[in-house]
Parts: C-alpha cells; structure tokens; sequence
C-alpha cells in the first residue's frame, strides 16, 4: 500500500487513516488515526467526520485499510455492514460501501483499496468539474454569498458551491465571500470561516439575517449554494436559510446559484414539494451546542420549529451547476 | 410615597424600586432592589434594565426616590447627571431626565416623583394606544411573526410591535406568535420567547432563516416589528434582520406592519440612507455570549459586519401603527 490520498479532512498514506476531527474546529486541528471499522463507526456518528460525499470516501477507505490487517473475510463483511449502517439517512455512505462490495466481491484487499481509490478520486474529479463549470461565471471583483459547509470539509475534493469560488481564487480574481453562520448549526461560522482562513480567501463572516441588508446596499454579485437533493423540474432542497436567501437575491436581481454533483438529481422527485421536510432537535434553537461548549437560552421546553432544510422553487435559481455541466 | 406602579421590568411601591434582572432571563426571575443612583447606572450598563423606554422610566424613578432620602439637593443634581450619561446613545434616557430637571426645577421630592410618574403612565397609555389602533389589524387564527423584543421589557406599558399581539390575544382572538431568535443578541429567543410563556400565548421559536420557509408555507398572516427611527418619508430602521423579513413578507404578499410611538418619527431625517449604520462588537457574531455562558465558535479574529439595526424603505411597509394613530 504505497497508496498516498490526502484532502482537507482525511489523509490516507503508509498505510493509515486519519481523519480531521470537524468537531473541534476551528480553534484546534487534531487529526485522529483511525484504528478500526468500530472506531470509524463512532466517528462518523460523533460528527468527526462529516459532508455526505467525505463520509462515504472516509468509510470506503477504513474497509479497504481494514482488509489488509485480517485474513478472515468474514471480518471485513461484518465490517461492511457495520459501516454501511453507521449513519441510516446518509445515501452516500450506503453507496459507497455498496460499490465496495459490488466491484470487489471477493472483498480482496488490492481490489476494495482500488475501489476506496476510485471512489476519493472520482469524487475529488467530480468537485473540480463543478469548480471549472462554475468558476466560469465570477468576475474580478466579486462579492459572493455562500450558506453551510460545501467545501473541503464537505467533500473529498475541493468542494461544490465553496469548490467554485475557491477555484475562482485559484484562477487569481479578486473576490469577497460573505459566509452566512447557518444557524442552527453553525457550519458556516464554524467550518466555512475556518476553510476561508485556511485558504487565504477575503471574507466577512455574517448572522443569516443580514444577508439582506449587504444585499440592499450592493455589497453582493452573486450567491453560490449547494444542494441535498434536485427535483426533476429544478426545484431543490439545501440547508435552512437557502430559500430565504434566494428569495433576497431574487428581489435585489442578483444571480443565484446552485452547485451539485450531478447524482444530486433525484429522477423520482417530480418537483419540491415532494420532497420530505425532516425536522430535528428543538434543543438546537433553543441554544447552541459546539465543541467549545453548550448553552441554552430560550425558555425551557419553548415551542421551536426546526427544519434541516427548506426547498427553493426553480424560478429564483439563474442557473444549476454539474459536473456534467450547466443548466 | 404611597404610590405603586407595576411594570413587568420593573416595580415601584412601598418606597422601592425594583428591576427584574433582565441578563437572568429566560432561566431565572430575580428582582433587583435598586440602592441608589449609582447602582442604577449599573444595572443599565450592565443591562440589567434594557428597552429605551423602560431605561428611561427607570432612571427618572430612580432620581425621584434618591431624592427622598437626602436634603442635600446638589446630590441629587449630581445623581441626575450620572442617570443621564450612563448610556449615551439612549435618548430616552436623556429625554426623561431632562424632563424631570425641567418640570421640577427645585428638585422637590414630591414634584420629581410625580413627574417620574408621568413619564411611567404615559409610558403605559402610549403602548395601550399604539396596542387598540393595532390590533385590529389582527384577525381571529392570524400567525404573527415577529422580532427582537418590544415588549412589556422594554417598555413600562405592554410594548409596541409586541402590545399589538397581546392586546389581540387579550381580546381573546386565536393567534399564533413565531418569534424570530434575532441573531446576534437573541433578544427574540431570550426575552420574547420568555414574554409569550409568561402570558400563555401560543408560539414557536425560530431562527431568522427560517422565517421565509415559514412564509412559503402558509403559516403567516402578519408581521409586525418595531422601529428604532422613522425618517420623515416613511423609511425605518429597526433591528437587523427586519429588513430581511420585510423583503420576504413583499415576496410572500404578507402584510407587514410597524409600530412605534410618535416620537420616533425624526423629522430632521428626511429619508432612511441618512439614518447612520451603527456596527457593534465583532464576537457577537463570533459567538453568543449569555448569562447562561459565553462560546465562540467562529475563528479567533475572524473578520465581521456586524451592524446593529438595518433600513427598512417605506414600499415596503403595509402601515405604521404609532400612538396618534395609523398611517
């Protein structure tokens, strides 16, 4: 195993798996050797490691690293199951381990690693797609907008909607990003500010509610989000905030965007109010929980409506970026 | 001194002043018995008592109680002038204490204290007028969302935006409050979500991204929202945030209300650009920081627009509810 795949949230070289802990960022950068398909199991559900696209690369390449430490298959399936499971409604994490066992049903170990390798490097692939397709569409000195986590930290490769600008960056222009915080989670005051600082990238991080007020006076060109799922009429769900902020570009005519792999597109979905609201944890609006502490500060038990994510109607989106291409 | 005046911030009777201790709220009730001027200017910076009604209420009690205590009236004149700069933006503040040195030059004890009163129930009169011209606006099953707190916490009375709900939900109509948390201080989740279990309205608790999805859905019939400072061509600023939801109540075709007493309407400012942008501290944004506990969970140094209140231009306002009616 000479293999060496290293990204922003996951290394893979001599033989170990180390893993970027996301829940203790950004004010400490610990990386943890994961020791066993267990132990990935745990950090995945810890949220150690997150971003649907990663936790699939994260688990293909436990089971493959797994593989070469035992001569008892039965093992390494047991260990696919375990991992498959690890987080149900992660449609990503299920293919991946799917495909594993598809393409290497003998579960050798060259073979699942060759898989796990595919799997990262088509994703990384897939993101700068995405980047080249939509980098296209930033200026010289544009101010963006972007909402959650979709980068690096997201994903194998460079990102989706965080993977244009970044490579817009890249391509030496001069822009602004505004992160939205993305309550009640925070992945953008968290993760997206850290990627940005990382980077060098100038930016501005903001509450969500003061989009609109940059956006009043002309301090945003455009908004790049990402997306969970695409209704086959463009209609698509993203993160909670997404569709107030389409709305806003919508209403100040700045061109709004959305980037996903193109395995986003759910055929099934005929248009967005198809698709299922999940509500979560009333105790996320009541308060904030972080690595660096939690507090609660709404009344106890206070009635709280909390969606994971709102649908944006396909009217208020100027364009859809692939890594087929553009719509 | 026989007289009594019960707020919900704030009591008078039996020769005491009393301020609940607003940093404590929502988890902890606890009244504060006010020592002497000094410590009330204590409790103001240290926003124990907020609202820029209920500060200035506040302090003119204060004066006219101190000066029961002493026949030394160079004291009390002194003590009005440390009440008056213990918050320099709050022209409330200074507006009542320059009343009370006005309408009771020789600082008679009797005379401060009834002027002090006066500032008390024309407090609470205000609110009741702006509450009866706005809550027939209200219909029996309206949702209402709304932000910030510009409640019975911050004024004398039962507040502006907020005394509009709960006069309707006093008239027995079947409403529904959705508060807006209001980012970054969270007065919306801290003190309005406190004030609606207080007087057993029905409501939800939201953060500010949600409002649009929320709107989408159906589920509001009106905003209302208070203001900071009404331009003469209509034009308001109020917390940031309110002119998020004031886009997206346009979008939604949602009546959208403000409410303010009449001397908020500042007739040197003739339309909302000239009203300042006051930015706050960047660790707001950075983190929370409540009674319950202080976390940043952003980067160290992280760069910030964190601007206190937004503009709001007057297309965009279905009415404004002050005191002398509406408009």
């Amino acid at each position: 195993m000479t293999l060496k795949l290293i990204s922003m949230g996951l290394t893979f070289q001599n033989n170990e798996l180390k893993i970027l802990d996301q829940r203790l960022l950004p004010h400490s950068e610990q990386w943890i050797v994961v020791k066993n398909p267990s132990h990935m199991v745990e950090l995945i559900q810890g949220l150690a490691v997150r971003g649907a696209p990663l936790i699939g690369v994260a688990a293909a390449l436990e089971l493959a690293r797994f593989s070469f430490t035992t001569d008892d298959s039965e093992l390494v399936h047991q260990a696919a199951h375990q991992l498959r499971n690890a987080r149900p409604t992660a449609v990503n994490l299920m293919w991946a381990i799917d495909r594993m066992l598809h393409e290497a049903p003998n579960l050798e170990p060259e073979s699942l690693l060759r898989v796990a390798q595919a799997i990262f490097e088509e994703d990384v692939l897939m993101c700068d797609q995405i980047a080249n397709h939509g980098a296209d569409l930033i200026q010289d000195g544009d101010h963006i907008l972007t909402i959650c986590n979709t980068g690096g930290l997201a994903t194998a490769g460079i990102g989706t909607a965080f993977g244009i600008i970044r490579r817009a960056f890249e391509q030496k222009k001069h822009i602004h990003v505004y992160a939205c915080e993305t309550r009640p989670l925070l992945q953008g005051g968290r993760l997206t500010a850290w990627e940005l600082q990382k980077l060098g990238i100038p930016h501005t991080l903001i509450c969500d509610s003061m989009a609109a007020m940059l956006m009043k006076l002309g301090k945003i060109q455009k908004c790049f989000v990402g997306s969970d799922r695409i209704a086959v009429n463009g209609d698509f769900a993203n993160k909670i905030g997404t569709y107030s902020l389409a709305v806003l570009s919508h209403h100040h005519s700045i061109p709004f965007y959305v980037a996903a792999p193109t395995s986003t597109i759910d055929s099934t979905c005929l248009h967005g109010n198809l698709i299922p609201i999940e509500e979560r944890n009333p105790d996320e609006v009541r308060g904030v929980r972080t690595s660096s502490g939690s507090i609660s500060w709404a009344p106890e038990n206070c009635p709280v409506f909390n969606p994971s994510f709102d649908v944006t109607p396909a009217h208020l989106v100027t364009g859809v970026i692939l890594n087929s291409g553009k719509i």
